[in-house]
């Protein structure tokens, strides 16, 4: 016989569908869920619900916001002759936390990678080639992830931009700050060592 | 300006409030949800929603369960003279799952912890008590956790339950199954030598 409890049952293999969430966990977090009050689970819940209605993409980066352009776009302050372009929202929040960008951003929403079945048509490179056809564009950051997907990215977007006009650029690779010479690996020191500037 | 979009903010919050779950992960789940499918996200909000309101505790043996009396306790082929009394409902599984214990159970839930502010009050030792004393039980086994806490609590329920001229046992001690001798600490080490058989 089996004795599980339906709807802790369903609702550990809710959490087990999550990304890098084991059985273990799943079942920890589903106990959690159910000692919780129940404002603070129905929280929650809403919060799922709420998020998932009313967040989507801007209409003209591509990122998420829950308005029809997103607060960075819709920024007058910020210098729209510049677009850094980077794969998902968390790249963005990421040049967001350094504070030394001002420019607008475009979310291509994955990289190219056709083992995985990501073809060019998957990604937002259409919105960007048509939205740099239509604005005064001066500069196009590539901020694509140093990985073989992200330069094969960076690459076939700069094959549309170049007749365009407009100059493109590619994030300086290097070491990183606080990083340790010993173990870094050997293509990053040739670039540290090739980037290498005076002092 | 600050560029977070509320919704998205609220559900990684959510997440973050989960044990075990920090920021970077918070931020990763609730990425997913926003990728997943409106149905996936519903489903899951519905999952906690469901759990939430109709998994409570047993009337017997305060184990969880979405029926009035557990599907444990209402099994006619299992024996109630026997009850194993645990921590939580987890360690019910654990024991379900060997397929070698065909008694009943008990769900403490916690164990005595006074400098957590957790005291016999808390735990279910009163509805434990009035169960031995309403049913025909010969024997109760101690399967409180192998910590400090978890032998107070064996040993502060065993008081009420030896004048009963109920049997009590405890869970032997000694080396796991496929455990190292070498990392074993001296106490478990010095159990096992104590409880040692003949082969």
């Amino acid at each position: 016989m089996n004795y599980n409890v339906a709807p802790l049952t369903k609702l550990i293999n809710e959490f087990s569908r999550l990304p890098g969430i084991g059985k273990k966990t799943a079942a920890r977090l589903a106990f959690y869920i159910i000692n919780q009050p129940k404002e603070n689970a129905e929280e929650f819940a809403n919060a799922i619900l709420n998020a998932k209605k009313t967040v989507h993409t801007c209409k003209i980066c591509q990122n998420l916001t829950d308005k029809d352009i997103c607060d960075i776009c819709s920024d007058e302050k910020r210098d729209n002759s510049v677009i850094l372009i980077v794969e998902n929202t968390k790249d963005v929040l990421a040049f967001e936390r350094t504070g030394e960008y001002n420019g607008l951003y475009h979310v291509l929403h994955g990289v190219l990678s056709p083992l995985d079945g990501i073809n060019p048509e998957d990604l937002k490179i259409k919105e960007l080639l048509a939205r740099l056809n239509n604005t005064e564009v001066k500069e196009v950051i590539m901020a694509t992830n140093p990985t073989v997907e992200g330069e094969a990215t960076a690459s076939y977007i700069s094959r549309f931009i170049k007749p365009m006009g407009i100059k493109i650029t590619r994030l300086a690779y290097g070491i990183p700050v606080g990083g340790d010479l010993e173990f870094a690996d050997e293509i990053t020191l040739s670039h540290a060592l090739e980037g290498r500037h005076e002092i």
